[in-house]
């Protein structure tokens, strides 16, 4: 770097100097003969740092992960052709759940792609270099296709924005050759705007819109989704509902986006399949207001959270629908800080919060091997505030979305993309994340995964390894895909998968104390044991649980679910053998389930 | 099934009779919501099989590794947006190394296409559920976008018969609900067309054509190359080389496609970097025939092969170009058939087979710890008739082109797409191909990878001790990318990867004998004894070598071709401390090489 002009930097040098200067500290990826060259500039920033990835998949999980937590954007590198596509599941997964992630590609030098020449990694005789480039066009906010040094630092700054005001992923496409030729330094001395620009007139007329209806209500309620959260507009969802002091719920997706100590806080919604008494509380209200909401089929057990659009207002990212009214062009984070301003200081309605009935007693309490029921009251028990907890797709979201969180717990979770896997690699970003904002000593990082999910991504356990990540691992092992044997073919050899000895799986990567750090429950006095542990409430190094449970167990709230479908599929559940925790996979709640009261 | 009447079936159970037909016998894949029905059909047709694998890009390599050993196509399953994305690399290495992949993919039902349905896996709030499928459109030759089940089984008898003579990659896309419908069963009466259409005219005009060329030549030499194999002419190019009796050579990727055990086969001819005395062999001729070339820069030491047109045939598979003459619309297969067939039955040449000077002696042959040197001679000992080499991109391929294989042994390598990941998931396929078609008793399936490489994929291990594969897996452990520090960041962490107790690695997954089938050589002699042992001669259970070799020793072949780049390129592999086996990093061939001699 010595030869370079005091005032200019390599073009490379300058995209992560303005990715560093986002707040993104932490570079994901997978070295390639397409980026190892710029690769080097990620060293001469200061207090950006490089951490490599077992796969490109994983490393795409990894950076959405970070993003989740940090709510600047993770970024990820691959390289051309194999390492992007490698990527793509990911980076769509960044897209269905509005994941700020920058995919920084190094791609083949330009001389290279006008002359498509057969450099490896192509396709054809001819090849043309775009192809994979096209291949993710549908999948992305947006892309700089970079093609001279003149345009690039622009380029590269609208993306960067792009990523910010879309919230999703965007792509850097990045020569080899072109990330060495020069820019100037100056350049960087201008902030990337990052902000949403405000139509100032459009918030007001939504904001006086809802106030009116709000108005209007003799007992409004509030639902908090996730989307609140991917626009940055946690804490002014929280004032708001303090300042309306109505009863307010969570989408799966939304929990824990406003904490549920909160006062008001009744619990999760979703729809038909909700804790007993909940439905009907959250059915009295006469206006729904949603906050960033998403009405996707796994997000209110298959669209039974059925909302009458004549008494709904709905707050979304970009838009304000009030009943029959459509205000487009607002933005959620300034909008939602503007309404709690023009609120009464007084709250408007007085509503009791409903109480819902006592925990009912499952069927299996005397079992003494593990089961679903007692597994996740014993999680919430364990839960202590600022932790993050990264729940995968299966069983475990099931489980998560039964119990309450202490303060200031955060759920990372993929439940409308639903990509099996997701949840182990992205645990390294969330980690990263959650430690690079908190330090050390605040909050744990917890995984509940399965033994059919973590098989997808297994290997990124020994990237987490090698960086002395202190997370928490708890992996269920009930010896395959269980909710898919609740879908379809209970006893299929489909719905098996490899079964693991997962006290080899700590040593395999080296992990420095693999015996201790290893634990292992099949009864649930061992489960209350581990959970006591010292290494589990304040870990110093990576912490393997395995849980044994039967394949055919699950949580009232998979089975109950599943067993909505149609009378035919309950059936099929019970003819199968699967275990009903509260009898008659009721939708009334089985076995003491009782009505709401309101306090 | 039992109530369908007797002369219909599912749309499921046609498809699966359709792939069975032409000869694919087992499916691999990764179930899914969408896919879940109709995977039982599967059970259903006699003699088809289901393997599962551990994730979706995984079980892309294994049908690749499949259709490269069988001939016929390789066929996995995913399921909607998450399952398909994810194997999209896996495929676009199909299309870029034309092996015959059937990819099937469950999709949403019909009426939430239609009605845009927020089903779980997709993206936005008003979901295009085509947008997976737009993103594989430039890579693949057809697909089958099921829409209806009158065209149905038209639409997947169209895109088998076009994997076939296309040779590469083809989807089926079948809505969940569609596949429950009901087809005509004699519909599978009439076999599929899978032959292509041969223009006799063009064929007999470039065949008169070749042979008028190779009459005027007084040194004509045959390059042999991997489309040969791909379109199923290995047979017909063996035939021919025999009927010439002229030297021939083969390309890095036409490696063992005829077998280098036939009278007049010379070695692999990679451009300049070649074992002593090659090129100049090579270079003496007068007229070049190859078959089935790919002319990239990794299958020809960085396009140094350079062959003059003038003097050059070019067989490809849909094509013949004899010098400035261009044939269009041929047939590989049927072309080489019929150009042996007019040749005369006594050669017309008589050119003795060049002799290549005898092997060098490495300078490191004194080092009693294992070196790559040493290693790749000793694998050349090892390999025995009927075996299968699966090599992965990085340094196994380059040592693997340098040893000479017995009769019979074919190579599966992907030199040209270069995925790395590739080797270890395809040997799964590869070893499922190679027994379908020679039982357990001939050859075995020997896998050589790295330890960066193998990171990707590993897992895919687990499957094949699941299904009791008996295969033999080396790994190199040199602690990191070794093929990355010759490029570029030599000592630079990112090259460093995550490092494994590869002993581990057969527990984790429950093998039945894990201590006697792991075996790890640090030293010569310990590989020799190993190499020696009864387990690996005739493996009864998967078998793991862990290869421990020093992060900067590579092979001369690698070196060379890196140190070939510039001369700031050798001085940079010097300085940074790389082992130059032979000394000078000589495109010489170094110390003892010598010139070729005429027998």
């Amino acid at each position: 770097m010595g030869d370079l002009p005091s005032n200019k930097i390599t073009l490379g040098r300058y995209m992560w100097e303005r990715i560093h200067q986002i707040g993104t500290d932490t570079i994901f990826g997978v070295p390639g003969d397409f980026n190892l060259q710029f690769l080097d500039s990620i060293f001469h920033v200061d207090g950006l740092k490089w951490m490599g990835n077992m796969n490109e998949l994983n490393a795409a999980y990894a950076a959405d992960g970070y993003a989740r937590i940090k709510g600047v954007p993770g970024c990820l590198v691959t390289t051309h052709g194999v390492g992007e596509l490698s990527a793509l599941n990911g980076i769509a997964g960044s897209m269905s759940e509005q994941v700020k992630v920058i995919h920084v590609v190094g791609q083949t030098t330009r001389p290279m792609q006008k002359a498509n020449m057969m450099i490896h990694h192509s396709i054809g005789d001819r090849p043309d270099h775009q192809v994979y480039n096209n291949a993710s066009r549908g999948l992305r906010y947006a892309a700089a296709e970079l093609w001279d040094v003149e345009s690039a630092p622009g380029e590269i700054d609208r993306v960067i924005r792009e990523c910010f005001v879309k919230s999703g992923p965007v792509y850097i496409f990045l020569p080899l050759d072109l990330s060495a030729e020069l820019v100037d330094k100056a350049l960087l001395d201008t902030p990337i705007d990052v902000q949403p620009h405000v139509d100032e007139d459009a918030q007001k007329k939504a904001v006086e819109a809802i106030v009116a209806a709000l108005k209007e209500a003799k007992m409004p309620s509030v639902l908090v989704d996730a989307w609140t959260q991917r626009f940055g507009a946690q804490e002014e969802a929280t004032q708001l509902v303090r300042k309306l002091r109505v009863p307010f719920y969570s989408a799966n997706m939304g929990k824990g986006v406003v904490d549920e100590t909160e006062e008001m806080y009744v619990g999760v919604w979703n729809g038909d399949v909700s804790t007993p008494g909940l439905k009907e509380a959250a059915k009295a209200a006469d206006l729904v207001l949603t906050l960033g909401l998403i009405p996707c089929d796994t997000n209110a057990a298959g669209f039974s959270r059925v909302l009458s659009e004549a008494s709904t207002i709905h707050i979304n990212p970009h838009s304000v629908v009030v009943k029959d009214q459509i205000f487009p062009k607002t933005s959620m984070k300034p909008l939602l800080a503007a309404l709690t301003s023009a609120l009464p200081s007084q709250p408007r309605h007085s509503i009791p919060k409903p109480v819902l009935p006592a925990p009912r007693t499952p069927l299996d309490k005397d079992a003494t091997h593990l089961t679903q029921s007692f597994l996740w009251p014993a999680i919430e028990f364990f839960l202590r505030p600022h932790d993050v907890i990264v729940s995968e797709t299966g069983t475990s979201n099931f489980g998560i979305c039964d119990i309450t969180f202490p303060s200031s717990v955060h759920l990372v979770t993929q439940i409308y993309y639903g990509s099996i896997g997701f949840a182990t690699a992205a645990t390294l970003g969330v980690d990263v994340a959650r430690t690079e904002l908190a330090g050390e000593d605040e909050g744990r990082t917890l995984l509940f995964t399965g033994d059919g999910s973590m098989n997808l991504t297994m290997q990124e356990i020994g990237t987490m390894i090698k960086e002395g990540r202190k997370i928490v691992v708890f992996v269920i092992n009930n010896e395959g895909y269980t909710i898919e044997r609740l879908i379809w073919g209970a006893k299929q050899p489909y719905n098996d998968v490899v079964p693991s000895s997962y006290a080899h799986l700590l040593p395999l990567f080296k992990h420095p104390h693999p015996e201790s750090s290893f634990h292992r429950a099949t009864t649930k006095e061992e489960l209350s044991a581990i959970l006591q542990k010292e290494e589990l409430k304040k870990p110093r190094q990576l912490q393997l649980v395995e849980l044994v449970i039967p394949k055919l167990d699950t949580s009232w709230r998979l089975g109950t679910q599943l067993a909505s479908r149609s009378e035919e599929h309950r059936k099929y559940l019970e003819n199968e053998g699967f275990v009903d925790t509260y009898g008659g996979w009721g939708l009334d709640g089985g076995a003491g389930g009782g009505g709401v009261k309101w306090s």
